[in-house]
């Protein structure tokens, strides 16, 4: 069965979702942050077959988000690094990283703390509204369609109708 | 070919990812937060098979992230409403968001606005320090082994060994 595909849609979680390809992506992401560069150093942190970790390389150096760099002459052996990109996904693994420490360990400590060396406090990711600063919650936010969006038709009506009820059931 | 379990490692990604499935799951519940919640509505946004939804609605109710309420007694027609755990998902998916917005969209405007209602202004989310509330950057943030950890021995060793490596490439 062809996978469907996400490109297309009107939507940044879609497009995200399907530029990653697979659950195996953000994991390589992981180690990469976490500091291993070399092919074999990713492979041994994921315990990942090499070709399934060579697909997902390609798919991260295709995407921009790793670049690949010569450490080595004779044999060429590669290192791979975050571009600006990838580095931004960062923020996208942190709230994967607080949502798992919170919901899916029981009462048990995570499995790794983080620390913030600029305030040297453990730390976790918040989100927060970029104007105000305040937490931002799901329920204070409101999706609206740009002016000037074209969207396939479908789509866009699809999108309107989800705003109108959101909307109506804010109002009552 | 048996799908790799991450259910198990001593990482909170890894056991998101894994509880989450497919990357369905977190567009179905973009559909929910943008305020679908009957079968038919979720559907319908997301133009995917009756089949693939029930199975994921499904995990989501069983994982808790979701639960179903009857809307209609003959015959049974159930809606699909988020939990805490559901909700609390929400810094996943602006993360998402936000990063999509800024990578993949060129330079057109973002397929949605999102006006923070606290504020009244547009806005995007952002990641600060829960302590000190700084921008949560990549470079400032330090993996630690939490005392007491036990994961198994050869993970506890790749992740002591990452640590170990990032530490130094840090000083030096």
């Amino acid at each position: 069965m062809r996978r469907t595909s996400f490109r297309v849609w009107p939507c940044s979680i879609a497009r995200t979702v399907d530029l990653l390809g697979d659950w195996w992506t953000p994991l390589v992401l992981r180690e990469i942050f976490f500091g291993s560069t070399r092919f074999d150093e990713i492979q041994h942190g994921l315990s990942i077959g090499r070709n399934i970790l060579a697909a997902r390389l390609r798919r991260l150096t295709g995407a921009g988000l790793v670049e690949r760099r010569a450490y080595q002459q004779r044999p060429p052996r590669y290192a791979y690094h975050l571009t600006e990109k990838g580095r931004e996904f960062f923020p996208v693994l942190m709230a994967m990283v607080r949502w798992g420490d919170r919901w899916l360990h029981g009462r048990g400590a995570p499995p790794l703390l983080l620390r913030h060396t600029q305030c040297g406090e453990l730390t976790h990711g918040e989100l927060v509204c970029a104007h105000c600063r305040a937490p931002l919650e799901h329920a204070d936010v409101r999706a609206e369609l740009p002016s000037g969006a074209t969207p396939s038709l479908e789509l866009r009506a699809a999108a309107v109708k989800r705003l109108r009820r959101k909307a109506a059931a804010a109002r009552g």
